[in-house]
């Protein structure tokens, strides 16, 4: 690979990943880490640009902000870019009324409280199978079904260990109904140039950092941006030898990488 | 078309889907399909021989059996080929000791009672997350994980309604692992081919019925068969003009479908 200084010429912007990046989610609210915290601080003390890009479909902003927070790590709601909010512009925009597939008591929840839903008398655990094939029937119904997933990963990673994320369910359902389904959040170009936008900085002059090859390194190289990979969270190292995405760098942690893009950039 | 008389021409056997042609399966046991009894005893007494071939994965085939004789239907276990005695059959074979990812509760259970498995201390509701997960974390710490399923049917219908098959979450888990799985079942050519060998007919002398155009219609032909679908159970309108699968013919029920058959082939 060319020498850092080359890979890494032209940053003005860093997108950043949370889950597995920042932090480990699970019981309790979760635990950073190592060295991320002063790397996120560091980070916003260079002349760097910097936007938080997460798929997170579970908590609302303002719950995942105060986790953060709790942890020690300086970030606000407003420099997070997450599919919920983005998915309310979309409904509003196109007039549609949705069935919401995820946990009532869950926090991201507020995040649709403007918009007028379907039976909003679910209950229990989001992805049941009561749950699922409620949806499948409201899909079923339609003569023109719009499946909306926010995000499509395979998994993420908690304290416990590895947790399906919603990607494997939007499949499912995907295959049950004979649609495809249109994905806000990463991967789509649509939801890293969103991000992009709130910096004000082009893909050419971004990196994006973060532990999923496909849906981080991968989508944001096909927008233009260069990508590195961290060993945390639910990096394995088969990745490094991924059939289809080969990452910018791979780096150890957060630390590793703000510590070669305040050497190589911030000049 | 041509006339039944050219298509039903040579027939000497049937294979009969159970799930949607003999009954609807749901609350209480679930309801004959009008007709649907009559027409098994009429096809049993004639000489043409007779299989059921059924993807039934929740219930044990003495579960099923017994169902369907309270219903009023001449049919025994010895002439059912169901995907979790095959599948068994397979495990053995293979020295595999399975995760199994089904209700413990349910009858199809007991068809596994000589196997040895993995963790058969789950509870609850089969497809609930946490089940799914753990069937996931399983998988993900194989070195070379194998995904069986029994069947790969999208939804199938109950007298409540569309109800999501286990199709779905084989997709699913094949999304998040990264992995292909083996069908046990409709429309596995090897799952037909024992129910024929079952009845010694060859592929070219049997003709399927079934509601589903691409597992039983679909499946059936590929195998050399020819298929019938009848418009109970899960069959919708827009089945017959599916993109791939065209039927050799497409019947109000089974009643209709045995009508065909006797007046065209027993003489």
């Amino acid at each position: 690979m060319a020498p850092w200084g080359e890979r890494l010429a032209g940053v003005r912007g860093v997108l950043l990943d949370i889950s597995g990046v920042l932090y480990d989610s699970g019981a309790g609210g979760g635990t950073a880490i190592a060295g991320s915290v002063e790397a996120v601080a560091r980070l916003k003390g260079s002349r760097l640009k910097v936007r938080f890009c997460t798929n997170e479909s579970q908590k609302s902003r303002a719950e995942l902000v105060g986790q953060l927070r709790r942890l020690g790590f300086d970030i606000s709601e407003g420099e997070v870019t997450a599919p919920a909010p983005a998915t309310c512009q979309i409904l509003k925009e196109r007039g549609l009324r949705p069935y919401l597939l995820i946990h009532d008591g869950r926090p991201v929840r507020s995040e649709f409280d403007q918009i007028d839903i379907i039976n909003p008398n679910y209950a229990g655990e989001s992805f049941s199978y009561q749950n699922m094939n409620n949806a499948f029937q409201v899909l079923m119904e339609l003569e023109n079904p719009v499946l909306i997933s926010l995000g499509k990963g395979r998994y993420y990673k908690e304290t416990s260990g590895l947790m399906l994320d919603v990607g494997p369910y939007m499949k499912a359902l995907e295959y049950a109904c004979g649609i495809k389904a249109e994905v806000v959040g990463k991967p789509s170009p649509e939801f890293f140039k969103s991000a992009l936008q709130a910096i004000g900085v082009e893909a050419h002059q971004a990196v994006m950092i973060g532990d999923d090859i496909v849906g981080d390194v991968g989508g944001a190289q096909r927008c233009g941006m260069r990508a590195l990979q961290v060993r945390t969270g639910k990096f394995r190292p088969s990745d490094e030898h991924h059939p289809e995405v080969k990452a910018d760098g791979y780096v150890d942690n957060l630390a590793e990488a703000v510590d070669l893009l305040l050497q190589h950039t911030d000049k």
